[in-house]
């Protein structure tokens, strides 16, 4: 069928700019994260959290995906970002790598370890763009019903990471979080889970640690790279 | 480009169908609403509420729209809808008219006054197909963040009505809803607007009260066209 051929070819063309991504920026000691999310989950504001805290610790760039506004990188920016771009889809509902490849010739990459790509809020099409990441983050909230994982499979399948955010309205909401980790767990066992509150800041230094972990690997992984050429 | 006029096609063969459909269902007298909505921002808990509401008052059949999972029918069911049916997508992202066509074939008709399309939970790519609906409600919920109408406008300037949802939630989350009703109007100025909390039940007797008024001024319609044949 037409339709389908057509969109095989444009994910296996998005597959060759995405690795090209990977091969620039892991020489250079660069990790990076594809963030994604429903609307409203809190993944700006958890981007916000994690760059005040790890300020002088780790230099964080972020590519930022709307569909309209700059908003959300206005937010990161005030923050203190060592660098921030926003990518304006224009309707478009997923980042696709031709555009963080283009992102990237407008940041300044000299003092960043560890770059976020804040994709656009949606749990369907997105996971099914590679964007040239190291790893992908899911990031989930107490307010948006514990059927998540079970209703959007693939997104769960394809993250190696779920954070489970605004745990300070839970006594407010009909949430069975220990649901929601077995079922996100039932479909990818391999899945790294975060509990956190963006609001209280419960849960943010476990995630800081993971985050400033993982990118000292890829530094290591980068310096081996450099050694071995 | 390629890309785009296939994209064009695809939609304008939508069209077709969604036309097809409110041919088939307006001298039935059946009313038709497309309900669209972030996953979470709670859809099928409006409809659940509002079936009971309406018992014994207005036929109301769901045709339930979810990528994987049987779950929301089974609620809807539960809930006392005159006939209720369930579309799995497989991984697509937004319900297509063909798929309503093919829905409509399954489900007993000659009960139902007004018929539900929950859409897929994504504020992105519903928004470009028509369904053969005579409206579209979006729902937001208080705790998603008051930034969604200026972040996905397609959805708001496409809507006729916007319900925002667990209005209980609001003492414990930063949400301004004069700035989400002001945005949506900005972007929408002939938006119809319902406060709700399907926790509490704020709000439903409103929401209600426009759903049978909505329904009937269609019946008179349908008595018309029958007139004139």
């Amino acid at each position: 069928m037409a339709k389908i051929s057509i969109a095989q070819h444009i994910l296996a063309a998005n597959e060759v700019v995405a690795e090209e991504i990977r091969q620039m920026l892991t020489p250079r000691g660069i990790r990076t994260i594809n963030v994604m999310s429903s609307p409203g989950a809190g993944k700006t504001t958890l981007l916000e959290r994690t760059i005040e805290r790890l300020q002088g610790k780790l230099g964080i760039g972020v590519i930022d995906g709307d569909i309209e506004t700059t908003a959300d990188a206005d937010r990161i920016e005030a923050a203190g970002a060592a660098d921030a771009i926003q990518i304006n889809t224009r309707g478009a509902c997923h980042l696709e790598a031709h555009m963080i490849r283009a992102a990237l010739s407008e940041i300044d990459l000299s003092h960043i370890g560890l770059l976020f790509i804040e994709n656009i809020g949606n749990l369907v099409c997105p996971s099914s763009w590679d964007l040239g990441e190291d790893t992908r983050v899911v990031v989930v909230s107490t307010t948006e019903g514990d059927d998540k994982p079970a209703k959007y499979p693939h997104m769960f399948a394809t993250s190696q990471v779920m954070v489970v955010n605004k745990l300070d309205l839970l006594p407010y909401v009909d949430y069975d979080l220990d649901k929601v980790k077995e079922h996100a767990l039932t479909i990818n066992p391999h899945l790294r889970i975060f509990e956190v509150s963006c609001r209280t800041g419960a849960g943010l230094d476990a995630w800081c640690e993971w985050l400033v972990a993982f990118a000292r690997d890829n530094a290591e992984v980068a310096r081996k790279i450099v050694q071995e050429v």
